[in-house]
């Protein structure tokens, strides 16, 4: 087989659905194997199908309790689930305790879910790029929701919840602080928000401090015609996720109307991320390649930084100077 | 004046200490004008002896009342202190509550401080080049010791954690989850973990937790000859203090020894992740502005990424053979 037919069959078996291959081109994607850029652009006419979900919120709030009983009530619905867990806490990604990964496994042996997990640190490319990579395969693969977990308040975390249609900010009782951090920029991205644990202490009062700041923040948000959910669940129980898959259908529909114009906008903003992030990764490899053919290795580069027999600075302008002639 | 000479009489200033000329600079290399590139040249070689500090964890752990009293301290030895927070519910970004921002005034009044917070999204270039650019123009301008506030345990936000020479893993009794996060990964970098707030609830638990994981993870850490420290505090009341501030000193004479060659380890890892995101970030815009200057403008590319007339895979390839011939 050529290398041209073999991909053509990757991607055909991608696009039917099937897992295993599926998996192993995520794994390419991870490690970097230059063949998986070949497919991501066959599989790319194939996408913006899927309704993508960010949950963001720290470590210990129960994105993935909510997750799990998501994935639950949508199947229900005879959709399918797509889940990218960006997060070292989250049993989908194998951070957490026992009780919680054997909640997961039930969603293991569906075959309308398929799960994936990322790792947060590694190549330069950074998980921007490799997030939006994977929701590419995903929504070419079929999924018909793809939920995306992300944790805390980081930067790429932000950008990566910021690429999804909807966007959950997850909260519990009591964390006053982070109602802060949520005050200091993180609301204007969120379009639901979810107070998880909402019978723990200091519930009513977490609602409520919410409330003020959404209706403070109304007049900053870009966008205009969606009032912000603030929802109530105890996702261990099973509590409040019909009223939060009601919220997001709501979300969706309100995308959907043509004269908001905002699934398109979503659309935009992933586009603009993942062109960025992909130009970015790209320019960098050439460059580094460009400078090792010429005995200029990146480890070099870098001792002399280090030594101050250069400041990084002049010696990137220096490069530049040279290897984009 | 030239504006070589104007660059020299800002660097001048700067290397002396001057806070309203270093404000200034600070803000232009935000706002990411050009000039402020040169200067940073000329501070590069000034730069090298400040010892950096990370301090890093969730939102309401107490980071900011720990950097607030560990100032005072460091203060009495008659050392200057150079504060970058990259939080946005830090006091020091202006992110907290009334009692924070009130605290946090002492410092504001004292020359040997100086305070700088960080934006944390916006630009291509992103959070790890801004705080390593702002760090290169404390360092120059003689402080002692440079505190960077990180929160979370974001990709960008471990990144700047780990350039620092002292890395500080800030936690509270009962946040289980979060020690899942840094098994799952974050502990390898820690140097010295904090249990702040020790007097609540589950204190001793926290730290019989921190003890095991930290036993487990020796095995795996880069760094040899060093355990890291676990130590309690009540920053609010300025308990636990002056153990944390001889562990840190404890640190950094272990760092300073030449048989571990640790200092120069640290600096190696600064080197590295400046010159990457440098590079990069001049890279990126090198680049759109070649685009530009013919007519092929951002906005264009990614609205024919947004309609599918594109993929950002090929798009990106076209661009970098057409580009970079």
């Amino acid at each position: 087989m050529t290398e041209k037919t073999l991909h053509m069959t990757i991607v055909d078996q991608i696009l039917k659905g099937n897992v295993r291959t599926t998996a192993r081109v995520l794994r390419d994607i991870d490690d970097q194997i230059p063949s998986a850029r070949s497919i991501l652009k066959e599989l790319y006419p194939h996408t913006g199908r899927a309704h993508i979900i960010g949950l963001t919120g720290s470590p210990g709030v129960g994105k993935s309790s909510l997750v799990d009983q998501l994935t639950l009530r949508i199947r229900k619905e005879g959709l399918t689930v797509g889940i990218l867990a960006v997060d070292p806490t989250s049993p989908f990604s194998g951070g957490a305790i026992l009780g919680d990964r054997i909640r997961m496994q039930r969603h293991f042996l569906d075959p309308g879910v398929f799960i994936r997990s990322l790792a947060t640190r590694g190549h330069f490319g950074g998980l921007t790029r490799s997030t939006n990579d994977m929701i590419t395969v995903l929504d070419a693969m079929g999924k018909d929701i793809i939920l995306v977990e992300t944790v805390g308040v980081g930067q790429d975390e932000v950008e990566i919840a910021q690429s999804a249609h909807t966007t959950l900010l997850v909260t519990i009782p009591g964390m006053g602080d982070e109602i802060q951090a949520i005050k200091a920029g993180i609301m204007e991205i969120g379009n639901i928000f979810v107070v998880n644990k909402a019978d723990r202490e200091g519930g009513r009062k977490t609602l409520q401090e919410l409330r003020n700041l959404i209706e403070l923040g109304m007049r900053r948000r870009e966008e205009t015609g969606w009032e912000p959910l603030i929802l109530e669940t105890e996702a261990v129980k099973g509590r409040g996720i019909e009223e939060l898959y009601q919220g997001i259908r709501r979300h969706r529909e309100y995308l959907m109307t043509n004269d908001h114009g905002q699934w398109d906008s979503a659309l935009a903003k992933r586009a603009r991320t993942h062109f960025i992030e992909v130009l970015k990764d790209e320019l960098l490899e050439t460059i580094l390649h460009r400078m090792a053919s010429r005995g200029h290795s990146l480890e070099t580069q870098i001792e002399k930084v280090k030594n101050k027999e250069a400041d990084p600075y002049s010696l990137v302008q220096e490069i530049l100077a040279r290897e984009l002639r």
